[in-house]
């Protein structure tokens, strides 16, 4: 799951919803770690029993949200992103700036699966989703396709 | 100078005459090392007696294409292109695919200054150039308004 | 938990029983998650139900061995080694070569603890430990003592 | 050239006279860009007219010392070691602390010739020199044999 690190309540809300569905599917939620998009995400996983990973750019795992359950801190900086698309077996875009739009585009250089929820149009290769629930079942049909 | 692995001919002539633009004005060109885009502009940068530099994303020099005076084999993929960004003091962006569309994103989150030759629009934050004379002028200029 | 891609039998004894005790111990394994000494602590904390993290250097999953549950391939060959480093609350060493050596010099840098089963000598930093039992033991002491 | 942040002035003497020998030999000076033993060897190189390349562990140029003439700023921390590594064609190591012994392991890992002024003694692999010159003398006619 990949978003910025700041966001509105109603995108906070299909974050939420993201990570709870990846985790209610048994799927572990990898993502960046920080707040924002990242920490509902997170929140949303655990709710739901889920494992949520951050692979943050600092070098102490200060930085993460407090729903991270396992810490990398890489102290690579904005470099870990290519490590966040290289671990997820498929992408889910929520919102976001310009971190979201080079993991984006990590993905299409990897020939990786993206699924965006209201996110960068760059793309034909980019799936679009219009509800955290079809974000969650395209990623999982994709992420088992690329296999 | 970021642009693609490979590339047409008048995208070709392009790159040559924005590294040949770029030594004249007495810069060193840092690019990602490989073929297409930036071997023409690196071929461009040494016929004008240029320095070149290629922080390529294999582990051995091998990769580099001939014009290459300092190669940087850093070993670390596609992340390399996040010091690629940190290296240059202003990107020009030539035509270009998924990882130069990474670095274009990388630079507009670290707040660079970013001119495009027929590459990606993403942003309010890149600026356009038409033709190779203008895109150097343009990142002569903000390189310099950047320090 | 750190260690060279190849051993010997009493060394990969030596290794499931770290991977044991830290599993029981409530610990998750973090790991390179390639052959070798990390094989054999994979193996180990999966025979008591632990968690295993492999932070691999190449851009698949493949090359993680079947005992790692959560596989981050970083792309970013030995520089990964910095992310191990990072990503633990202690190391324990066992045996190892020049990349289990790297790790310790990192860990000696940033001033986190090192526990050496049989491993490099390189520094009074570093603590000697007898038996897989005493290495676990005292790397959770270190691992506390130092948050 | 590989060594610590801070030095004596005996140190300093000797990293200044390896910078210049290597600039002399027509060679550029790759180093990590910081202060000490790399500040006097890369004002060596310069005293002789030799380019000094400076592959830095932070995100912006500014903490290059001055005599660096090329900068990258890598922004991947303590990383960037592994870069430096592959980078230079034979590693000439000046007393050190931990950060250098990394960088030792580094190049043992990937077979590359290391000269040793002084520095970590970890491996038989490593070559000793007892001054300046021969240091130089030893890594220029390692690098040519790996070729």
């Amino acid at each position: 799951m990949i978003g910025a690190g700041s966001c509105d309540d109603a995108t906070a809300r299909s974050a939420f919803a993201v990570g709870e569905g990846l985790a209610r599917s048994g799927c572990a939620l990898v993502c960046g770690g920080l707040g924002g998009v990242m920490e509902a995400a997170c929140r949303g996983a655990r709710s739901a029993g889920g494992l949520t990973i951050g692979i943050l750019p600092g070098d102490t795992p200060d930085d993460a949200n407090e729903w991270v359950e396992l810490v990398i801190p890489t102290g690579m900086g904005i470099a870990r992103n290519a490590i966040i698309v290289r671990s997820a077996r498929a992408l889910i875009a929520i919102d976001g700036g310009p971190g979201t739009l080079s993991e984006i585009a990590f993905a299409l250089q990897l020939g990786g699966p993206v699924v965006s929820l209201g996110s960068w149009d760059v793309s034909a290769d980019i799936v679009k989703a219009d509800t955290p629930h079809s974000a969650v079942e395209l990623a999982l049909q994709l992420a088992t396709r690329s296999d």
